[in-house]
């Protein structure tokens, strides 16, 4: 039997037989008529469907409770209720799957966002992930579609490497060994040669590394796929799986970096405002339920649509770090000894710092450049000595947002042979472990920028939700691996 | 400097100054001027850039050898070559970074693809390998594009998991515990409770499981990421790291599920054949000059495009297993022996099964059904008994494709709990290993379908190449993990 997906159920025009099979939300009685609620996952509404009372079987109604599965055939008709321009006339109902109203858990009642995560084989089920879900799902096709349309190709960079080149922290370690009684080296250290590649394996922080050579080959390209931090670290802004973005781009410099960092990060989240009006409002009436609980003072000036429209509706502001430095040494927090690190030219700026930037002095998104050299990666551009920095910068750029803080990390890379493998010197990487990398500097070496945005970070802004746990299906963390 | 990708560039308008910037791929000198084809891997083709003689300083024409990277400004003229309408009367030439003729790697001969693998850090920089990854990135974005358009929401299921739900083969184990000296229980086995994650992880071999989770929620979800397999096996088939795509959909049963994939996969190939009409026509000859080399008996009878216009243009061949195998049973190469596997009911059909069926007898692309349960896994439904096979079956689906084989592999899923926890006793899964999946079951248990597409098969099958370590940027197999 064909059937319509609710999304469509909804805009058909009344007077023909319909089916919907979905999920029963909620069951009213009333003297006359009993009224069920059903969702299928295509949108945030559900269609009711009603039939009289005395009409359906006893039996059958016993099983028409919050979680079973169903299949409700009839006449769809102008809807009698407000809310909603059709509803079903019930003929027929087929029960696929019944749901114990004793054992289900996800009664028609709030369930507090700790709870859900505990049950995140079922949380989709609910108003606020299922729209979580879906705004994700819309984020991540304007990221492909947004790069397709402007000439950049995929690449799936490797998820097992043998570098860590990022040397962005703790590596989770792949390996087929016997965990109880590894082979040996005559040294007495864990003998690699004889595990599955050969060598030392981890999972991935980052493709970059590989995303230079596909750029200095192809021109633009983009990597979008899963990164890891064995970070034992318990946060609600980090996970130990994570999808990342990072697109690199042959000839581009520092500013044209900015100028595609801004019009990428506009062009999704206006696709999302574009894409998913029913589920932004309803996540934006849960976050003003949220707010409501919070202090004055914590309390948004915006709706997570007004946010949103800011961001995409305004020029981001552009400043060095040695710009950024002063406005926060003489800012009044500063003076008043409220942040809790002093600033000074040369330290790695704190989320307190980022925050007064964007929330209190720009109010609106910032991109920083020009970092320390001390304080950022080996292989960000080194800048030619200038008077407007106390000591040497890098072409770096940080992307903040409110709330978020850094979105977007990304620079022009140093594409000097010389320069590049001086610095890995002086921070302790060896050539031959990035050899292939140095050959992109070795062999028609090319002026080249790119920049990283962590996909969860962007969904939490888009979504207005709060714990980073909450806008991936099945987060991965310290002592948390379920499902 | 604003500039245009060579792609664009030749089909610009000639008349005005234009910079092109890319990797020289030839220099050639006649006695009135110097020719030098540069690309920048936006397209197959090089835009022709061309001086008079003697009026490039001899230190630059020096340093304009294959693989350096260059910027030329000039006047876009009319071509006075062939093969070409526009090219670039060279005003200006700014070298980014030479290339070593002595030292360069990719001089403009033919190189092995043995060879190319070993540099796979530069081959994207031939026009082979160039090719391979623009169709590969319009064959992920046409992937994306159909299930949108489909009303389908992308999920992203763990990569790191708890769980061996497939019992697809040997896993991965990642952990950050001590190789060397892991903590130990008391009864002298790893502690995992000690772990990253409180537990043993492993690396993800399918997202189906989850990805049910999604489907009994959303609607309709699809995978598209990395899974892993250590399989020891070094073919031209396998590689340890791949990417897969698996849609799963509520409300699907087995033949929606043919429907769906044999759709899905000739939206995807007419996508290409739209869209690297000049990728595909340069990998069409690479095949044809590969297989002179072949005996005649073993040369393909259609050319690369025409094999993918086949694949699109006709309806598969769609049978049971159990005809299958009288099909196979009655077949020449039975009857004079020439399988090497004999054919009874019950069998897990070899390769020289499938490729009789594909390439001889149904000579198109077939989808095979209702598999004998014993060599299918657990999840899958089971057909009622009935008289047409001569034992228990289930709802499985392969498709084969000539040349590759089982290119998705798929299934209506077991909706019925006791079936399902039956099935699983008999196979040796627990229960509590997997209660999360029998929850759905459990609450609001509905028919539903999905299969896997090896992405890496597909790109296979669309380039005509026939290793599948040519199609993924940088591949995992046993023993290699460089770059």
């Amino acid at each position: 039997m064909s059937y319509l997906p609710v999304k469509q159920l909804l805009q058909t025009e009344p007077g023909q037989t319909v089916t919907v099979k979905g999920w029963v939300r909620t069951k009213r009685e009333s003297k006359n008529a009993v009224f069920v609620a059903i969702n299928d996952g295509s949108t945030i509404h559900t269609i009711q469907a009603v039939a009289e009372a005395g009409f359906l079987p006893d039996e059958t109604l016993r099983l028409i409770t919050t979680g079973a599965c169903v299949a409700i055939t009839g006449e769809l008709v102008p809807s009698q209720g407000a809310g909603q321009a059709v509803e079903v006339q019930i003929a027929d109902v087929h029960i696929y799957g019944p749901a114990d109203p004793e054992k289900y858990p996800l009664q028609p009642k709030r369930h507090s966002l700790e709870f859900l995560r505990e049950i995140a084989h079922l949380r989709p089920r609910t108003n606020t992930f299922s729209a979580i879900l879906r705004i994700r799902h819309a984020l991540a096709f304007a990221v492909h579609k947004y790069y397709n349309d402007n000439g950049f190709f995929y690449l799936n960079t490797p998820i097992i490497t043998a570098s860590d080149a990022e040397g962005a922290g703790e590596m989770f370690r792949v390996s087929t060994l016997d965990p109880l009684n590894p082979p040996k080296t005559e040294d007495g250290k864990v003998d690699y040669s004889q595990d599955f590649f050969g060598r030392e394996t981890n999972l991935t922080v980052s493709g970059q590394l590989e995303g230079e050579l596909g750029a200095l080959a192809l021109g633009k390209i983009y990597t979008f796929g899963p990164t890891f931090r064995a970070e034992n670290s318990n946060t609600t802004r980090h996970l130990a799986e994570f999808w990342m973005i990072e697109p690199e781009m042959a000839f581009f410099e520092l500013e044209d970096n900015m100028n595609l960092a801004e019009d990428f990060v506009k062009t999704v989240i206006r696709y999302a405002l574009d894409n998913c009006a029913d589920d932004l409002a309803f996540l934006e009436n849960r976050l003003k339920e949220e707010e409501k609980t919070k202090k004055k003072e914590e309390q948004s000036e915006m709706t997570l649509t007004e946010k949103l429209r800011f961001v995409v509706d305004n020029d981001f502001e552009r400043l060095t770090y040695t710009e950024a430095v002063e406005i926060l040494r003489n800012s009044k927090p500063a003076k008043k000894g409220q942040f809790q690190y002093e600033v000074s030219w040369g330290i790695d700026l704190q989320s307190e710092h980022e925050r007064y930037l964007v929330e209190k002095h720009f109010k609106k998104p910032v991109i920083l450049t020009n970092y320390p050299r001390a304080i950022k990666s080996f292989y960000m551009k080194q800048d030619d000595e200038s008077a407007a920095a106390p000591g040497p910068t890098v072409r770096a750029m940080d992307v903040l947002f409110p709330g978020i803080g850094e979105i977007i990390g990304g620079s022009q890379r140093e594409d000097n042979l010389e320069k590049l493998t001086t610095r890995m010197a002086e921070v302790g990487i060896a050539d031959e472990a990035i050899w292939w990398y140095l050959d992109t500097r070795r062999f028609g070496s090319a002026p080249h920028s790119g920049f990283g945005l962590g996909f969860e970070r962007l969904v939490l802004f888009v979504s207005g939700m709060s714990n980073i746990r909450d806008v991936i299906p099945f987060p991965r963390a310290p002592k948390s691996a379920e499902f």
